[in-house]
């Protein structure tokens, strides 16, 4: 059957590299070489070896702990150094050559290093084993991931806060269920997407302390007879400190989905902006431009200008979403101390992080490119009844209990809204049928600019409100 | 067709308690009532009844603010409290009638409210809009919810080190994927999943510490023009501090993702622990026992003695991991502010919460009540070769290179296991075979014991490290 | 620790019915009683309770089959029919008490009947076991509720076929990205969700028939010795066959999963329609209205229309996704046969089910209260550019490379949108100046309803191809 | 801030392959180039590059349906024809250049065929879209990928049935929640795979059925004014027809949901199945052996037996279940018709093909390699009570009610058990001081293939029972 070999070769195809006799880690006593589809099937090293450079900072700091505890000689760890700091070269440079039958990155480094200094290298491993190996780099991983996502965050914040300054007089509608609520500055809705953010930022900045423990010296979970002073690797490392419980070291990866929650949170977020500039940069909305280096055309309709980069994002969430669900499932139920199941960690990690890195970076410069159409919203606030609220409450500041005040505004708006007018073409006479406690002053009710300025509340839409905010916000991020 | 207006009513029978005639707080403009299927589709009181307490509180807060800020008089203030306390009353004792057409918790309660104390009621709701209400109402809820889940953890934690103290001497197989590697002491895997569950009270207190925000005078997004002071309604509530940002107020709902991440994630680590004692409660391993308590019987195999309720924190998992799909995906893409899609984060965090408090609940029972079968934990450390990483480390103790004495251990596992006899039925010539280091120390070696004892790696399991680790945690947990 | 108390008893609380005295069906060699919190954090009773019809008719079946076999008599079995059909009416009524210690509906059904026909009730559960019992529970309520939503789906179809009728002239913009693409009749989009509805309604039937199986007779999961008839179970039940493998039969629950995933698919489907409502009923949009009793006000702003339950459908979409998950996760690496874990099948078979239906019934109300708005849909016409692909076809028609025609389209729509002015505002030569083959044809062109009538392809938005399917579908639905 | 643009310049490296000059499809109106991250970020030819065959199959289909009804000459048509076949082996032998800016496969292939043929290349795009397009593709896709599982799934019923044949006579103990439940035959056990592998396929061929349908000619989304046949081009592509609706065409994707869940439920099967192989090769089981080629060793742990193998496909899982929330989250909530969000439908249809590819071909070869341990069963059916369910039947046998023999038996399992003693080691007066209605008969009854044999309900695992299925399934694959 023809056809199904084909089907299965396919599983090689794509995880093969280059084909070589395989020297595995643990080719003592299973002598039966792995089945060659199950030996691509079980590779990871197409997608581990992207840890490459915290595989060899963590073999380093292995090395000079185990020389520091004199288990292997000074000379010894200078030589596994050197020869560690060549293979960072030749992989970092290309020329290094990885193979599928290397199972990992790990068994990768080591018979490179086997090659490039011979038996020392056979030393490294003592104390140590790839279950707190790979521990450790994905936590380095993770911490370095965290502080670039957290530089993004950043920087999207100090983008926003410049249009937040830019837009600090401009008044829009602003939306709830997508209908026209009440007036609020551009910049006060800008900035309330830096709350969001930078609770995104402390989110993955909890995570980082939480996971801020080196599991070397755990080795498989047990510990280790050798005299490892795993204080010592951690600050090598510059962790906050050693593992506490060694099966917890190398067991868990509880830090994984909680950087993971937070890559896709941040994504959510990330997908509520975009729909507002999807819509609001309709040709029916228009009082938003995401610029055309932004905007794309279609092979087929000449004259569109599609919000391509913000529906991207908006899909994108997707895949973060995907890589929590896919980690969460990868570690349930899975038994102590360490199953292979988890070699699965990797892709949903790699997935998240790429999808918010990626995201962030192409949002940072959507946010700067866009701008608001001042006519449009000022042709946008004209019709509908978007200061109705404010009669409402003018009519509270008058005695009326709440409740009453929006029933008499309710058939207000109902009575312009039957005969197309907008609320400001009706005469005082006119409101007093409604009811006597009008006067001449709801007039200056009923402008957005007024509505926006009579805001009192802490925190509000209210101009010295918003400027607050931005002031707070520049000293924050100076 | 008979059969499709059945259908329909099921939606309004599953959902409708009471029929009264309905008088809803917006029926100001749109004059047409609500089409019945789907006001019973609409209608969130069977759910968000459950947060009656929370959302009292929230208002007699927000009626002394009112009153502090002069915008209704003491005397209203008063009566406003006086009757909000009548109705938790009521609700609390089972005789508050809740009508479907009442649409939410906080129509019901202004309703009976009006009732009670005339058209003060209607005063109450000046400044203040659902969409801020409902915010402050969730957030005080899960203030509690959290509080509640991290003192579950905590027995929890007591009950497994009270376990890991009794069990300080007990030698059990560790376990690497599913098959015996390493000696461990029982005290030592409990004291992991103490860890497990630091972590998941931090992260949990994390949430609570992020959205210690009081949402009260955002009104609907934009703040209100009624003078009131946030911090003063934040400090009534118990709340660090009021919103920075009154859209970001109503808008967001990223702590209840959070908080059911967090609540995923602690069933994660009970699905493992279930996971384990399922597996090592079967009569091949027999090294633990749930206890009667938490063992069932079969309706029909009358010998059976099922880990039932293991299985069932196991299986719980899936409802604590949907709920978080189920609030991710509500909050994907939905324009800001408020859209109604948001009525939809109640139930995923009442599941969150639900499942996690009724898992630790049983959890903390479970961890109580099992034992470790100490004879049968001896037989299986006789059989397998659970000390062979002891040769392989006792040979690198005597200059043999790491992976050079791993090769040699597994040429001697091979070896034994195809006679079918233990390690320590070979003779110290037969070791010698294999190694011209081998010395009559080996011996002392191939005892779990020893095994245990010769670890030296801090948090390791050794004897004294497990001891240092109970005596921090006793401190701890004073 | 009182607080902890409470944290606990909660579980109880929320589960627990009326305390009395247990007698569970395996209580034979398990003497202990089950913990107490263990007992209401196992009982299903409260959520698999709504399985009680099916259970009965399920038993009367087994019954009829057992008196057919010879083992037991005619007699008894018409004695357990009786007593099964007077619970049945109790539980219908409301008569029947429901207590937690019964752990699930098998029990309180089987208890009830010992007190109503005494010793012969014993005699039912003979050849069978829980396994099967809640297998084939499971498989009636799927098949009953797949013929609701199918029922629900075309009534909704006939909604959007009637409603194509109504607006078969009525041309409107086509969108993609949210930007004006091509006119389209109205009637052609809302034919579109007429194939998606009937993809959903295959769906649901194909997993109908693929799990058309009787599951009764398998017993535990072994089958049993007493000569049982399964195939006259299974016509008795109305199923097309019985099981194959007694083991598969009661292990599997991937029709569970299948039947979730269908309704997540429909929700999505629906989902998308709900954006389309809320964006086309904006202010800005205007094309579409919700109806007055599909629209909610607000209980600030007195001016809102608010498309609440077209969001609330959108936002349900989380719901089913969840459930989903659920289910999945539930049955992520569980052993065979049968674990406890299985009994969280339920509430997501129940929540995928409750979403669907509810959300369905509303659906096909709001399908059928909808309307478009002509007056508004001919402006938006006006305004963009339409019609701009019109033109690069034209020139197509006349011999330009496509590729050359929308780079010649490109260019005017950019100079009017430069000058502000719409496409039918150039004269000819101003045509001719971007390419001589233009001629006085190229005006007819840029009408919108010219655009429509003039597409050719089958099934395109064509006036005659519009027809064809209303025509296809009137019949189909006959 | 350097840290920021390296972080930044990760997306583009990640994505670009080669820097040249674009000249984008749509480049007509929109003249600003897509910012540079903009366009890495929103390329997606590193994926959907994967799709270049089914893009060329398709392009000539149209090309020969343009030609057909007279839309392009017969000489262009093959000229294009020549031509992507050129490109079709220049991708296939790795000669074709992809460039990050040409933002997808369609692009790619379009620029090299005008490289190519010159002009006709402009004449292809003709009544034809990158909407209907990369639907078509996927189709194509998806009918091959679907083939293909159905292929390795047939393969792994065939490595069943085989196992099934050769494990016939052999007797296991059938589990329960992990517990010894009754003795089945190993054939029967593996028989109830082939069930679950059949529905999986099954499940695949509906959803390969109701996406069998052409989408070109839909074009953007609402046909084309050029006399394109449909139906001819469905025929040349062997589609069972061509769309109905042509918004419809282009904006759904429910056929990948359906396929992407297809793949998960079939993932939640080898999940389990992995989970038996895990647990049932431990030291403590023992009753199953995966094979020397399908275990692993350790890199620390010279004596391990590591089911790696079945550890990993119980961990993909976790890729197919996220590749199922990435899709149906990117397809929530999206407006019809197109919006670039579905763009991101490709990386969850690959993930779950690959996923599901590769496990499949691992799995068949780790089926047909594993091997049940005879000597190890026979142990574990003599311990315990595997037969105690005989007794109960045995009892039901001579008249006794079914729960009555359930109470008696649970008796003698709890009397047998305090002693530590089998079954079969009470004499028949001790067996009689329970029940008088024992006899010497009850001997036979104990022993396990007693049990199996006595079973007698269809399916069951009674040796007849089990060789009807094996002969069924014969036929069935032959």
């Amino acid at each position: 059957m023809a056809g199904l070999d084909a089907c299965i070769e396919e599983t090689m195809k794509r995880k093969t590299t280059k084909a070589a006799a395989p020297e595995l880690l643990w080719a003592s006593r299973v002598t039966t070489p792995l089945d060659p589809v199950a030996l691509a099937f079980s590779s990871s090293i197409a997608i581990d070896k992207r840890l490459y450079r915290e595989d060899i900072v963590g073999s380093i700091a292995h090395a000079a702990s185990l020389a520091a505890s004199g288990i292997i000689t000074a000379r010894d760890a200078a030589r596994i150094t050197r020869g560690l700091k060549t293979i960072e070269r030749e992989i970092r440079e290309g020329t290094f050559t990885f193979r599928t039958e290397q199972e990992d990155i790990h068994t990768a480094i080591e018979q490179r290093l086997t090659v490039l200094i011979g038996a020392a290298a056979g030393k490294l491993h003592a104390g140590r084993s790839r279950n707190d190996q790979v521990a450790v780099d994905e936590r380095l991983f993770l911490r370095s991931a965290i502080a670039a996502l957290r530089l993004l965050i950043r920087a999207t914040q100090e983008a926003l806060l410049r249009q937040a300054d830019r837009y600090r007089d401009l008044i829009i509608p602003g939306y709830t269920h997508l209908q026209h609520a009440q007036p609020v500055l551009a910049a006060h809705y800008l900035l309330a997407w830096m709350e969001m953010l930078e609770r995104d930022s402390t989110r993955l900045e909890d995570c980082a302390k939480r996971m801020d423990v080196s599991p070397l010296g755990a080795a498989a979970f047990a510990g280790t007879p050798l005299p490892i002073d795993t204080a010592r690797t951690a600050r090598a490392l510059d962790f906050a400190g050693p593992f506490a419980n060694s099966i917890d070291a190398v067991s868990d990866r509880d830090h994984i989905v909680e950087f993971t929650a937070a890559c896709a949170t941040l994504m959510m977020h990330i997908s509520r902006f975009a729909e507002d500039l999807v819509v609001w940069s309709t040709a029916e909305f228009g009082i938003v431009d995401c610029g055309d280096a932004f905007t794309t055309g279609s092979s087929i309709m000449p004259h569109k200008r599609n919000p391509d980069i913000a529906e991207l994002l908006r899909g994108r969430t997707g895949r973060a979403y995907g890589a929590l669900m896919s980690i969460l499932t990868v570690m349930k139920g899975v038994p102590l101390t360490y199953s292979r199941d988890m070699q699965e960690d990797k892709q949903p990690m790699f997935d998240a992080y790429d999808t918010a890195q990626e995201s962030l970076s192409v949002f940072v410069r959507l946010v700067r490119a866009m701008s608001f159409n001042a006519e449009r919203a000022e042709i946008l606030l004209e019709k509908n009844y978007i200061t109705a609220t404010e009669i409402a409450d003018y009519l509270v500041g008058r005695g009326v209990a709440f409740r009453q005040a929006h029933r008499i505004t309710g058939a207000i708006v109902a009575h312009v809204a039957a005969r197309g007018i907008p609320l400001r073409a009706l005469s005082l006479k006119e409101f007093k049928n409604f009811s006597p406690k009008f006067d001449a002053a709801i007039f200056s009710v009923l402008d957005p600019r007024s509505s926006v300025q009579r805001k009192r509340s802490a925190g509000s839409t209210a101009p010295q409100e918003v400027q607050a905010q931005i002031t707070r916000w520049k000293k924050k991020l100076r």
